[in-house]
């Protein structure tokens, strides 16, 4: 599938999400791996060990008050922002993580790591199962949100960190910020959900099954137990596309492409012999089908977007009792070209949150990049997570100094 | 695929397409095939000779004054009304054609014909090419919607039609009744286009797109060259289920699964094994993927979504120049919630229509369907078509009166 890579320059289509190019401030940043020994899965799984890849960016302040932890989506990993070794690739949020930035790792000490069920380092249906000596595949336990979470709670004990100063996080991102909200309700100050949900709608549901259902059609899935030699690319790939498409608006898909076609010399694919016009969109649909494949495990795919079908914060539950102990404040953010995870959703949520008596700010911006705008270099999005996490700040810090002079009276 | 056929039960999903126990008023209608020698496509093939499948209902005035063509979309076919003496199944749009209905066959000669590149008895892919004894495959030359509409004007040539009173369609169908008022500006009196646009957006393309590679990575594929007992059957399921996605709204996924959970029984999909919440709307999907496979031809769905793609009813000329010797009168529909076929294209091409002087009519509905509003059972939209029909009948014939007394004088 390599060779339709050549069919799309990304600087052409200017591509709004980090490009390889791309200059980051921070320079080479590591990414780390923890073994933390037994862990038991919402499900009932036992784990002897796990395996956690992380990132950590800053310093820990001598109070310990400073740790941000950033969450990531569906296709996201450990390595946040920088300059990866590896590949020379930037982190997948450098835009807004980084000295100055508005996660200002000059301030804060912030912690990414690769979601339980990922392919980046943390263990995962990749991961050998040490009964067999082979990959777990489908013998990997289904994992929830709600166990990426205890497992990152897991990585906080490991790093001396008794409380975060926040999670932030968009898509599954933000979930994963709630679900620390209401099950650590004393290990957090604040919360950031962008561009997320309390519970995916049936669309939701139904674009994720598309893209299930292109791998586990594809023959080599083979019930999950494919070799690395033969893995369900071209299924994977397919829903990487379909995914995609739901990530971009109308008018970044108009603006990046229109009804442009793409030179007869790039577009290589298959049947393009068939067809005389071929667009460029398609040719970047291609592209993205292709890339991923090749850092992306299909059955990874399987399990996490399950997580985030099967994720309901309340869970059948009356709000009030639910989010009864939370005590985090909550910045929610949206954009109003999502239609994905479209602005009501964040509404409700923020509704919810409200009459229970949390305290919530909420931002709806009139970005126009779909889903895609908490990814994208974003002046508005970054000055507004800059604000509030440097009013919450100041506010913890000046009731920190309180309690410390009252305890000294 | 067909085990889980089993898992979906279309009456507790109240689906608002016409299913298998609808009652028609029309009873039992046929389906006939007409061959026409030698046909050219715009791409410069030559056919020796052209099968087209078509039903007419109700009579030829003998004014010859009354012919309806209805348009089908991509997944139609030729049996638009009445019962299929084949599989007893109602055709795609008894809702809105029969004895008083919006397209009212008590009154008008209705025609609807497969199209070209079609797989339900037009030539297409899948017919066999003289000239090696097999399937067309990927040999079959691309078609646009200007050929599909060329063949149907010679099947009216045919049936000794000289002039349309109509066409009419919704998606794929409005296209090809504009390409009528365009390409045939003599031979149609009036046209009604719905839920459609002038060209493809960027999104719309890149559906498509998803599907067709779901299709082209499907081994069974075979560059086209797939036998019968072997067709790249998953990924044309695929290809459905994305479709499918797309045709509904957020508030019919919503209303009609929620995120209610299929009954474990009913439940058998391969991976379901692996993830113990398996969602109805899951299973919806996989029951429109696995029916489709056993009515539809994948190469078909590559040839058609390309027409539907590439079809640009300007083709980068000036609006007053395509449009000049436009005659028809329009009327333009479109549904509120149609988030793939939005109301902004249809304003668009009211738009266009008008600043050419053509004679206009625009309808909005606000119905919550989405797409497939133009599908399902809408009494406001019947109502609206068949006032448009009558009032446009009743000034033709009146003009007809004028123009024979005037001869008489």
């Amino acid at each position: 599938m390599s060779e339709t890579q050549k069919g799309f320059e990304q600087g052409d289509l200017q591509d709004q999400r980090i490009g390889k190019d791309y200059k980051s401030d921070l320079g080479v940043t590591h990414t780390h791996t923890v073994t933390l020994p037994g862990f038991r899965t919402q499900s009932g799984f036992e784990f002897d060990e796990l395996e956690l890849s992380y990132q950590t960016l800053g310093t820990l302040s001598h109070e310990r008050d400073n740790a941000i932890l950033v969450c990531h989506a569906l296709s996201g990993d450990a390595h946040v922002a920088g300059i990866s070794p590896k590949n020379r690739r930037p982190g997948w949020w450098d835009y807004h993580v980084g000295p100055g930035k508005a996660i200002d790792t000059d301030k804060f000490f912030v912690i990414c790591s690769n979601v339980l069920g990922g392919c980046s380092g943390s263990t995962g249906p990749g991961t050998l199962n040490p009964r067999t000596g082979k990959p777990y595949g489908m013998a990997f336990p289904p994992v929830t949100i709600r166990d990426m979470v205890a497992a990152q709670a897991r990585l906080m004990d490991h790093l001396g960190i008794p409380r975060l100063f926040a999670a932030i996080g968009g898509s599954m991102g933000g979930m994963q910020g709630l679900v620390w909200a209401v099950d650590y309700p004393n290990r957090i100050h604040c919360c950031v959900p962008i561009a997320t949900c309390m519970a995916h709608s049936a669309m939701q549901i139904a674009f994720n099954e598309v893209g299930r259902q292109a791998i586990v059609s594809d023959p080599n899935w083979k019930n999950g137990a494919y070799e690395a030699r033969s893995r369900p690319e071209h299924g994977l790939a397919v829903a990487r596309m379909v995914g995609h498409v739901t990530y971009l608006s109308e008018f970044s898909m108009r603006e990046k492409f229109g009804r442009a076609l793409q030179d007869e010399a790039k577009a290589k694919r298959t049947y393009r012999a068939f067809f005389p016009e071929f667009f460029k969109v398609e040719s970047y649909l291609h592209y993205q089908g292709d890339s991923f494949v090749g850092r992306f495990d299909p059955n990874s795919y399987l399990y996490i977007t399950k997580a985030l079908d099967t994720f309901d914060l309340l869970d059948n539950r009356l709000p009030a009792e639910v989010l009864k102990a939370v005590k985090a404040r909550f910045f929610v953010v949206s954009f109003e070209s999502d239609w994905l995870y479209p602005p009501a959703q964040s509404r409700e949520l923020v509704k919810t949150l409200k009459r229970s008596n949390a305290v919530v700010t909420y931002l709806n911006l009139d970005t126009r990049y779909g889903h895609d705008s908490f990814l994208i270099d974003n002046p508005a999005f970054s000055r507004a997570v800059h604000n509030f996490f440097d009013s919450e700040y100041r506010r913890l810090r000046s009731q920190l100094k309180k309690t410390t002079q009252a305890l000294r009276l």
